[in-house]
């Protein structure tokens, strides 16, 4: 049996349908980093206009009152019912995912006094990594290092030979931002609690492509990314879950007056929120907030697992045209083959593809390139057809050939003096 | 000689070409709250859809490398030339203003360690006596109250008499948000510095009304907000100033990717990065940086020193207007009359001011209520007119007849049973 084509693929994909929605680029022939920067939707553009007329310019203060003091609340709780599987009153949006994580991370290792360790992996997403480290020195705690397989990720057996009694906190990527692994959120969220720690999840890479259990895995904290598959735009607030039975036994530090008990007292001294309430700390970053709302129509429609269907058969698809096309060339695949241990995007090398990037940007194919020779293919499922991808990976071999047929020719020599 | 009516004020007001540049608002007949959340401008709605088609959605990931990454920085500048009497390479957008406050309070109390207080105005803004109350606690100092008199705000005299060798920082408001006192901002600038403590100045009731000179008065740190005078739109992120004397001395504690060395290094370990880069963390949010671009444009068309001209005016007519129409009705004014000692807010006071606000806001009149009995009168110099002021003048002494008369009323009685 031959593979399917891409033209197949999408002519039976159910959610094909979806790749309209969202705002044409001129010259754009593939977009294959979603994962970085989601596409904007066509009705993203109108309404924001809308929003400047009506909501900001119409409304102005009043708007407070009637509707944004509650959006950091009813949009995070919508993000946990699409995506995240998660109750009402768990979830808010706020801040940068660094202040989120910042945030979390102290009230994480604060309620944790007697314990010294921060445990994450070693191929962990740089913010979450040197937060970790100023957090462990200004309240002097260890980081434990998982070293882990950066074509992989971290996995149960090496989180269960890390963690112990001095164990705070496990700060852990749902799906690695470099090799698209997908970790086992419920195992080891459950050996981390066999351990007496706390867990905090980043989602970024994962939240809006993968359904994710944290209601029933029993998840502590997790904070994610608006601005990927969410598509919230460039910058969107993040947002952050904590867990209900943990709210009122944690405090945040950076303590505002959004996360006071009675905003608008104005009174003395601080007295934490009820509830998420209390991990807020300045003005909710409206504008910011209102493009991911656009998006979130879209995965309701369509639904987070019909959704991850959809990212599966994208990244398979990937995979056996650069098994077809790519490996030939000397490209290897640095992300996992099996299916479920994968998330949305898929990672591959070659020591030429720093210059391959330069040349595929001009030719409207837009995959990321992570040095030192990792094209990283970040496959949007709602927005990126199968012939997207397709077109792509024809690109990717172009460019190539090119690439290494220039670098094959003998330098060129000084002109005569 | 008569005091000038509201239209010959307008006729003889070289910036009344500005109003006009403002997103019209349907019903609205007077916005007296631009100090809380600035207008947008008519350009506003348009830019943002422009944004979305052409740089959002037509650039994608590109335009994180032709305009974003630089843009926390090239804004910063802006808002520091325009508006802030401060040389390039000292402020950057980041952030909300309470995160900011945070950050640059926690890098001045540990670039102080010998010391063990922070000194604050008891009428400082709530934020801004959270975070520092907060800071207080986690790095185990003190906080010295300076006990102000809320109709005016801290004064020179008082700050000499809280400070000393033990003082790490004093935090201020520029402009009280309350009273709308305008603090002697050199001077106690050098006092703060005669006793070899660092100063943080609050700018988020000044920042595009009152020019601002950072770098002449030698102050050290400065936050600010845009959506008040710059318009920036609901929850638009802050701007934080850092005098360059002081950028590779201070360190703040949410140490993220965007503020390290080489952002995409995604190398091991944190190292700050130069210059003001080291007070970023998160990813810049660009959606939230676009409005006050805008209002930046007119600011710099029309000069901050011809604003703060027009904003005199605005509440010297107002002033004129309460005392003729509102003090005989037993409002008192709460704020200085002085022009040199005031911001661009007045606020006046009365027990009825609850009730009279909901009256106002359904007829269009938009002032601030701040309990118990204030109400604080914001003219945003650009967008308001004298008329717009004398017609909210007159309908707050409407509504305060009704009111008055309402609540003289016997109570009815309850129905015969």
């Amino acid at each position: 049996m031959t593979d399917p084509t891409a033209a197949e693929l999408d002519r039976n994909d159910p959610l094909a349908r979806f790749t309209d929605r969202f705002h044409p680029s001129e010259g754009l022939v593939a977009y294959l980093d979603g994962n970085s920067l989601g596409r904007p939707l066509r009705v993203t553009a109108e309404r924001l206009g809308d929003f400047v007329a009506e909501d900001w310019g119409g409304r102005l203060i009043r708007a407070w009152d009637e509707q944004w003091m509650a959006l950091p609340f009813a949009l995070g709780d919508r993000i946990a019912a699409a995506t995240l599987g998660a109750a009402a009153g768990q979830t808010v949006v706020a801040d940068s995912t660094t202040v989120l994580l910042y945030k979390l991370m102290r009230a994480a290792v604060d309620a944790r006094p007697g314990r010294h360790e921060i445990v994450l992996d070693d191929d962990n997403f740089p913010t979450d990594r040197f937060v970790a480290e100023g957090i462990a020195r200004e309240r002097g705690l260890r980081i434990r290092w998982i070293s882990v397989d950066p074509a992989r990720g971290v996995e149960l057996e090496q989180v269960r030979a890390a963690i112990g009694p001095d164990t705070a906190l496990v700060v852990l990527s749902h799906v690695a931002y470099r090799s698209g692994f997908l970790a086992d959120l419920a195992g080891i969220t459950r050996a981390v609690h066999d351990a007496g720690a706390l867990v905090l999840w980043d989602l970024c890479h994962s939240v809006g492509s993968v359904p994710i259990p944290l209601d029933e895995a029993d998840v502590d904290l997790a904070v994610g990314c608006t601005y990927k598959y969410l598509n919230g735009g460039p910058g969107a607030p993040a947002f952050g879950y904590v867990a209900r039975r943990l709210q009122s036994e944690l405090e945040q530090p950076v303590q505002g007056w959004m996360g006071a008990a009675d905003v608008f007292a104005m009174g003395d001294g601080f007295v934490p929120g009820e509830g998420m309430r209390r991990f807020l700390s300045g003005t909710p970053p409206v504008v910011g907030m209102l493009a991911m709302q656009h998006m979130l129509d879209l995965i309701e429609e369509a639904g987070i697992h019909a959704i991850r269907e959809k990212s599966v058969a994208l990244t398979e698809h990937a995979l056996r045209r650069v098994e077809a096309q790519l490996v030939p060339l000397g490209v290897t695949i640095a992300s996992p083959l099996a299916s479920a241990e994968r998330g949305s995007h898929v990672t591959i090398r070659h020591p030429e593809f720093r210059a391959v990037t330069a040349r595929l940007w001009e030719r409207g194919v837009i995959p990321d390139f992570r040095a030192p020779d990792g094209l990283r293919l970040g496959l949007s499922p709602l927005s990126t057809s199968f012939t997207e991808v397709q077109l792509g990976i024809d690109a990717i071999e172009a460019a190539l050939l090119e690439a290494v047929h220039d670098s094959a020719r003998p330098a060129s020599t000084a002109p005569p003096a």
